[in-house]
C-alpha cells in the first residue's frame, strides 16, 4: 500500500530485459550508440516530429532546467504557476541554468495557470524597457503538481498568448503520458500542434530507472542544447543504457500500459474511496494523483495497517503523530488492485 | 579488439544482478534508501573516514565540477594541468558550477603538475589583491589524462604546496581503482592522509553504467555539496539504481579485482608489442592506458583486423584514411588475453 | 516644476566645489585615496559603528545588488516586497550578482512588508531540505517605492523575523537621508541597532552626481565584498571623485539639509494640494513622494504649463495623450517653494 | 615626478567645465539626455559608422567585460594576450558577465598576440564537438599591457584569423587615444576597417574622472547589450554627468590633443634616459609607457627625489627598501617636460 510517489516504483520488467540485452561488448559512447539511433527515430514518429531533436537525460529537474535555458536568457521572465516543481521543487535549477532569469509565478484553480493572468503579468513585463526582466518563456506541466490534466484546448489557449507576448513554451511532461492516456489525444496535439516548443518527456515515474527525454521541435536550437547538457554534466558516457530503458519504454506502447495503469489505479482510488463516510476531493483527479480528504480515523487506520503516502498541502511524511485529514495518493504502473482495496478497506475501517 | 576508451566496456554481471536484486517493490527516494546506507559505510570503511560524506552522481564530468564547486569560490583560481579532464574535456562545467571560476593551467611531465610551476603560479596568483583572481583550489588526476599515476609521495608534495598557499585539494579518481591498485597503496593513503580534501571516485570506467561517488572529508562541506547537486539536477528520485551499482561495486572488492584485471591488460599489451619493430613508448604506462608508437604497416593492419582505438595526440577516430605513428590505447575490466594478444600479432603482421 | 524623479536633479553646489577641489595633482587610485579616509571616518561616526567596512559605488542597483550576493548565497532566497526596486527595476541584477538566487516577492500595504506573509512564506521556505530554495536574506527599503517610511518598530520587528528564520537584513536606502529626516532618529538606530546587517546609503537621488555608499556592519565580510565589486566592474580607478562627492555631502551636515528641503516640498505639495476640489492621498506621504489623485483637468492644465511628473501606477511618461488621474510626484533637494505654488496653481487652475 | 599610472592624473580642465556647464537644472535620465545625443553623433562621426549603437560606462572593466559577453557565449574561449588585463586585473569580470566563458591565453612577444599561436589554438578549441569549450571572441589591447601598439596591418591579420575561425573581436581601447596617435591612423582604420566588432574606448586614462564608451558595430547587438548592463549595474540614473565628460573629451580634438602630451612626454622620457649610462627599453615604447631598465644607484636617487613609479615585472609599489632594475613609467595628459627632466637629471644623478 504504497502511495507516496511514482518514483518510488521499481523499473518494469521490459526495462530491466533491455538493459540486460543492452549490456554486450562495446559500443560508441555519448549518444552514439545504435539504440539511440532507434529511440530517435520512435521519438520523432510517436511525435509526427522528423525534424525533433531528441535527447536523454537522468532526471526531470535537468530535463526541465536545461530546456528552459534554451528558452529563456539570463535577463528574461519564465513563467510558471506558483506551484510548479521548476518553482518550487528544483533548489533553484531553472535560475542556475539559465543564468538567472527570473520565475514569475501565476495562480490557477488546481495548478492551471489562469489565462488572463499569465496575459496580464505578460504585458506587464518589459514594459519599462531595459529596467525591467524581459519577457522569455512560459511553461506549463501536465499533468500538473496538483494531479489536473490541461485539456488540449487549454495548452493552445496559454501558447497562443505566449506566442503573441514574444515568448516559447515548454511543458514538463515528468508525467507525459498519464495526461496523454488521459486526454486520449496524440502527443503531437499535445504539444506541437498546439504551440508547445520543447518538451520534457518523463520516464523515471512511469516505469524507468531514470531516463527523461528532452524533445525540441525547432532543430536550430539543437546544438545549444548539446553543449548546455554537456556543460551541466548530464552527457552519459555510457549512454546506452539510457537510451536501452527509453528505446524499450517506447516499444510496442509499453509506456501506454504503463501509465493506463497507473490512471485505472488513480479512477480505482477515488471510486472506492467515494464510498467512504466524509470523503472528498480537493482537486479534480485527471490521472494517477489523487489530493483528497476523509476523517482523520481513516488515516490512522491505513497508516497503522503500513499505508504510505503523504499528508497535504504541508507535505511531511506520514507516519508521525501529527493530526491531518487531507492528503496525496499517487498510484502508479505497478499499484494493483488488491493494494488499491486493501488500502480503501483500511480507511473505512 | 576495442582499446577506443574503459567507457565503452559493459557493465559487469555483478553489476548487472545487483540491479536486478534492487529492482523490487518500493523504496525511498533521493538517496534515503537502505543500499546507500551500505555504500556509505563501505564507503568510509574503504578510506578509514568514519565521518566522510559520500554522494553519488552519475557522470564523472559532475563529479569533478560539484566538487570543485565546493573548494573555488567565483573569483578564485582552480589550478590544474593543462591537459586536465576539467579543463578539456568537460565543456566549461567547472566554470559553470563554481559560477566563473579561472582554471589556471599548469605544465609537467606525463600530464603530472610541475610541484615548481605550482609553487610559482601560486604565489603570483592574488599577489595584487582585489585586482586579481584568489587563490582556491588544486586539482589532480589519478590515473591521469596521459596515463601516469602519480605516487603518494608526489600527492603528498602537491597538496602540501596548496595547502600553504591556502588551497584545498581534489583529486580525479576517474579511474580512481586503476590508480590504487597500481600504487598498491590505501585508499587513505592516495586520498586525505596525502591532504586530497575532496575525491571523483570513479565507477563508470571500471564496470557500473554510470555512477561516481564523491567522498568529502570534511563533512561540513557536505550539505553546500547537497543543494549543489540538487540544484545542478543530479539528485536521483530512483537513487536505490546508483545505490545497488556501486553497491556491488565495493562489495568483496569487485571494485579492485576490475581494475587489475585492466592494468594486468595494460601491462601485457605494453610488454607484447614492446616485441614490435619500431616500437615505442610516448609516455610510461603505470595503469590501464598506453600513449605509444610504432610503424604505420602496422596501424594499418591492425585496422583492417578490425581494431578500435584512437590516435594521438590529434584525437581523430581511426579507421579513416590519415596518416599516424602514435595513438592511445586503453584496456578495460572486460579486456581478455585473447584480444591482446590478436591486436598485438595483427600489428606485428 | 519637475516631479518626475530625483535623480533627474542636478548635483549640489558643494558636491561640484568638492570635485574641483579633488581636481588637483596625482593621487592613489582604487580607494586608497585621501579623502577616501575621510569617508569612512565620517561614516562610522555617524552610524556610530567603528568596525563597519564602507565602500562607494556609482548606482543604487549595484548597492542593491552587491549587497544582497553578500547576504544570499545562489540557492536561497531573498525576501522582498513585490514593489522592490530589486525585483521590479533592476532587470534582474541581484539574479545576477548572487548567481542565481530566487526573490520571493511579498505583499504588505504601501509597500511595507506584511511582518505576518514574512513570517509565514520565511518558515515554509526551505522546509523541504535539499529540494528546495533556502532562506538567505531579507530586503526592505526606507523611504520605499511608494513613498512611504518604515517606523525604526517596523524595522526591528522584520529584523527580528528575519533573524529567527537565520537570515540577514539588508537596507536599501537610495532614499536615507529622507527616511532618516522623516523619522527624526538617528542613522544607527535606523539600521544596525534595529538589526539591520547592510545598508544602501544612496546619495544620487540626494544632491550627488552618481555615488551610493554601502555600509557593512560585520567586517567579516567586507574582503568578499570587494572581491564582488571588482569582479563587476564597480571599482574605480580614480576614486577620488566619489569620495569628493560623498565628503562634501556628509560635511557639516549637508546630506541631511538636503534631504530636509526635498521633504519639505514634498509636504508642502501635500498639503497644498490638499485644497483641490477632489484630490485625494493614494497611499500616505512620509518623505518627498506623494502618490495622489485629482481629476483630468488638473493633470491636463498641470501639463499644459509644463509640468513633468509620471501617471501611477501605469508608469508611462505623462504628456501623451493618455488619460489619467493618479500620479506619482517626487521633489528633490532643488524642488522649490515658487516650484510647488506655481503646480499647485496650475492644477487648481 | 609621477610616472605611476596615468589612472591617477587629474581630469582635464575642458571636462570639469564641461560638467559645470551640464550642472544645470533636471534633465532626463539613464541615457536619455540632450548631451549623449551629442556623444553619440561625435562617435559615430569620428569612427565614421553611421549606424554604430555607443553607451558610456564608467570603468575600463566594466568595458570590456560588458563587450566579451555579447560577443562570447558561457561555453565558449576567449582568446587573449596571457598578460591582457582582461586575464589579468579584472578579478574575473570576464568570467563573470559571460557566465563563465573560459580566457585561452596565449603568448607573443611585446605582449601582441603571436598570430600563429591563435591560428593554432584557435584550430584545436572545439575540435572535439561537445566535450570541448567552443570558439567564442578574440580581444587584443591596444596600447597594449606592455607599451606595445599592433600596426593595423596586424590588427588586420588578427582580426582575420579569428573571422575565419568564426569569431568576432574585440579591441580594448583603454588608451584607445595614445594608440591612435601612435598609429597616426584613423579610428576606422584602427578598428571596423580592420575587422574588429566591438571597442571598450577609454576615458579615464586620458583626462576623464571615469568614463569610457563602448562602440558596437553590428547595432543587432545593442539591445542585448543595453540589458546587460542594466543588469550589471552599470546604466547611470544621472547619465549627463557621464556624456558632458565625453562630450569634452571628444569636442575639438581634445582627446587627441592629451594623448599627444603623454605620447610626447613618453618619448621624451625614452629619448633622456636614453643617455643614462647602463639604460635599456625592455619592450619598446610605441605612445606613453616605458618598459626599461637602468642602474640600481639611479632608481635609489629617483625614489630619494620623490619619484613614484612601479618596478616591474614584479608590480610591488616602489619606495620600499627592495631592490630592482627594471621599472614601468607612465606618462599623463598632465605629465610635463619639467616633470621628465627632473626625473632624468634625479636618475643620472
Amino acid at each position: 500500500m504504497f502511495f507516496s510517489s511514482d518514483n518510488a516504483a521499481p523499473a518494469a520488467p521490459e526495462v530491466m530485459a533491455a538493459l540486460a540485452a543492452a549490456n554486450e561488448g562495446y559500443t560508441s559512447s555519448y549518444g552514439a550508440d545504435d539504440i539511440m539511433d532507434r529511440v530517435r527515430a520512435r521519438m520523432r514518429d510517436i511525435f509526427e516530429a522528423p525534424e525533433a531533436a531528441v535527447y536523454l537525460v537522468s532526471t526531470g529537474t535537468t530535463a526541465n532546467a536545461l530546456a528552459l535555458s534554451i528558452l529563456a536568457r539570463p535577463w528574461q521572465a519564465v513563467f510558471c504557476h506558483r506551484h510548479a516543481h521548476a518553482e518550487e521543487d528544483e533548489c533553484g535549477a531553472p535560475e542556475f541554468y539559465t543564468g538567472g532569469a527570473k520565475l514569475i509565478t501565476l495562480g490557477g484553480a488546481d495548478a492551471k495557470i489562469d489565462a488572463t493572468e499569465l496575459r496580464t503579468r505578460g504585458a506587464e513585463t518589459g514594459q519599462l524597457g531595459v529596467h525591467n526582466i524581459q519577457r522569455g518563456a512560459l511553461t506549463i506541466t501536465n499533468v500538473n503538481e496538483l494531479g489536473s490534466v490541461y485539456t488540449v484546448a487549454e495548452i493552445k489557449e496559454l501558447c497562443r498568448i505566449a506566442r503573441n507576448l514574444g515568448m516559447g513554451t515548454h511543458l514538463d511532461g515528468a508525467r507525459f503520458a498519464n495526461a496523454l492516456v488521459s486526454l486520449n489525444c496524440s502527443p503531437a496535439e499535445m504539444t506541437w500542434k498546439s504551440g508547445v516548443d520543447v518538451v520534457s518527456f518523463g520516464g523515471t515515474k512511469n516505469g524507468l530507472m531514470g531516463v527523461e527525454a528532452v524533445v525540441i521541435f525547432d532543430p536550430e536550437k539543437a546544438w545549444e542544447f548539446e553543449l548546455r547538457r554537456k556543460r551541466g554534466g548530464h552527457l552519459f558516457s555510457k549512454h546506452r543504457y539510457l537510451s536501452a530503458q527509453m528505446d524499450a519504454y517506447l516499444k510496442d506502447g509499453l509506456w501506454l500500459r504503463l501509465a493506463r495503469q497507473a490512471n485505472a489505479m488513480g479512477a480505482r482510488l477515488e471510486a472506492e474511496l467515494g464510498h467512504v463516510d466524509g470523503f472528498r476531493m480537493v482537486h479534480p483527479r485527471h490521472a494517477n494523483m489523487l489530493f483528497c480528504g476523509f476523517p482523520q480515523a481513516g488515516h490512522k487506520r491505513a497508516q497503522d495497517a503500513g499505508a504510505m503516502y503523504y499528508p497535504w498541502p504541508n507535505k511531511a511524511p506520514s507516519g508521525g503523530s501529527e493530526v491531518f485529514l487531507t492528503c496525496r495518493l499517487v498510484t502508479s504502473w505497478c499499484t494493483t488492485t488488491e493494494e488499491v482495496d486493501r488500502f480503501v478497506a483500511a480507511v473505512r475501517g
